[in-house]
């Protein structure tokens, strides 16, 4: 590797993986295996593969986190692909400056919700042999590689304008509820509610199950320890938590439950 | 492999890690702190860490999966190693075009059965001081960066022609009967029966347990929800699995039962 | 270092990542969003994210080991954060020629005190804008970025002489008593007891809640299957384990229980 003065190389390529194939056997080594074949310069950041087994829309929140932060340039690849084998589609995507791989069955949602502009492409490129169950290793890892070392999507599909979508979207400016879209493992509960728009009513008291939990709060420790609160967590989005506890636990909530304020 | 312009320069070396270790510890890292303490540019990935503690079969079929996917020149470091300070040898091997470092117990079989031509050596390399409890780390990882930053296996032991095998090979042509020999984590049971071995009969039912599944299908959605089906999988093999379901739940699946077909 | 001429690049920077966000999540992922994208170049490895949570001597337990295995120059970015919000204070420390980013929790005990010469900063830089809920991603990621990418602790912030401890240090020369600081999941049982300070007395006996172990073990085998042993384990302390079995389940040790030798 030619490498010049201490860090000045053009940046190597980034490619992230989620998926819900857990960390017990080789899924995902396999599909690095294909990455690095391909593009063998390339960073590989897992963001997770404890996905509940296909649980499309916790996936597409993970990815939507992905496709927040990492630079420009980097590709996502994210296979939760329960209908492996059926004549669902595989895509690619482009959102904020970002390339995503997945299959066409909502996956995409959340970024392509939260981040506009997104543009997507059918992924229609097949190797010359490839498993019928195992399209993340065989179609959409491939697809990824060369994505990272600089093929553009046009090369392996054509446009489209209909992917599939979840039920579920930011709450809109003006919108006096939402619903939680995730429950982490610390149990903080992030509901579909972006800052701006809660943060509209600055007197707003938020309601969450049966509990009252007054105005937003600026962090956790602004609550006593076992105390409910709500405030913005680290996505931009309204959360729910319990300092030093889980709120999950402690008021019961679950992906689909309606949070109110006002 | 197919490399552009920015990402010409030579492959860099690629080192898997599989172990029993878990991932609660720092057991892991302080073996990639000796890979990339000798081998400053490699990339490291893990198969897994998973692997039940002390369950050589496993972590022998998870190896496989890694040396038949990764390119040609890959090192893989395999550490199940319940017999460490006794005097159990280590080993290296080439197989498949690549290098696999592990203990002399086993860990070896899946890989050396699956694939023709494999070479043993004795890991007879022995740094100055080693510790009596971890040799993963102290002989190992400094084996398998010497072999990923070109040496050679000669350099580091003699060739032996009597590694330590399991008893399970792959089942030989004209065969009617194999065994179940992992089961992963979405509940989907592998069986020891390489694709062409079972297709020289196109019309044989499969049975399992006392479940008889019928012919062979082509991918999990062929089959209804919830129906138990038989198939070839990723890995090349004869493959049980339930559509969006547990085959080791539903059929009481258990490495070491056995399959049979006709 | 010694690396031979196809690798003989300058060595990319090393950042470790200890935290206790887990595996499910995207928390670990966009830290190494924050990390990549101002040090491209850097090795990303993983100490544990499965320290329990808020598990400050786990942690700090983890982090020693990554201390001491990795090469000089190496950068450590350790996160448990249950004061984050508060006033807590952040850390930069230099131990055993690498680098340490984390909150003043107690987070550097183990480190700090067993390896001599260690030095301490306020990290004290922010960023224009951050989140009130991860300092992990928003300060303490790109502080160790920087440091990978070669800024000096003095211009992130101001050196001080008081960073919080927790009570729990190696025992001292002399000491006939311990206690358990770490239980890995094997079951083995790590005591503050340094090699050189119980091989001070060679035909000590070693005492474990109410079981009397005889003297130190060189390894593992030297006992009976199922049989418990104490022996110095891979970190150089004293190690309460049982072959091919658990101390932590057949003894009932617990972390902060006493060990005793005579």
């Amino acid at each position: 590797m030619s490498r010049s003065a201490p860090h000045s190389a053009p940046a190597r390529p980034i490619i992230t993986l989620t998926t819900d194939f857990g960390l017990e056997d080789w899924y995902v080594a396999t599909m690095k295996a294909v990455l690095l074949a391909r593009c063998p310069d390339a960073h590989l950041v897992d963001v997770t593969h404890r996905v509940p087994h296909g649980d499309i829309l916790c996936a597409s929140i993970s990815l939507e986190r992905a496709i927040d932060g990492f630079p420009p340039g980097t590709v996502h690849l994210a296979v939760v692909d329960p209908g492996v084998g059926s004549a669902r589609r595989l895509l690619i995507a482009q959102i904020n400056e970002q390339s995503l791989v997945c299959p066409d069955n909502g996956l995409i949602t959340w970024a392509f919700r939260r981040h506009t502009g997104g543009r997507v492409w059918e992924l229609t490129w097949r190797p010359q042999r490839f498993s019928s169950t195992f399209h993340g290793r065989d179609i959409m890892a491939p697809a990824a590689a060369m994505l990272a070392c600089g093929s553009q999507p046009e090369e392996l599909g054509p446009p489209i304008d209909n992917p599939v979508l979840l039920d579920v979207a930011p709450a809109a400016p003006g919108a006096t509820s939402g619903q939680i879209i995730h429950c982490d493992r610390f149990g903080n509960a992030t509901a579909n509610v972006p800052a701006a728009v809660i943060e509209e009513n600055p007197h707003a008291q938020v309601q969450a199950g049966s509990e009252n939990l007054g105005r937003l709060k600026r962090t956790y420790v602004e609550a006593a320890p076992g105390e409910a609160l709500a405030l913005i967590g680290s996505s931009g989005l309204l959360e729910i938590a319990v300092r030093d506890g889980s709120a999950v636990e402690r008021l019961g909530l679950r992906v689909g439950d309606p949070i109110r304020w006002g």
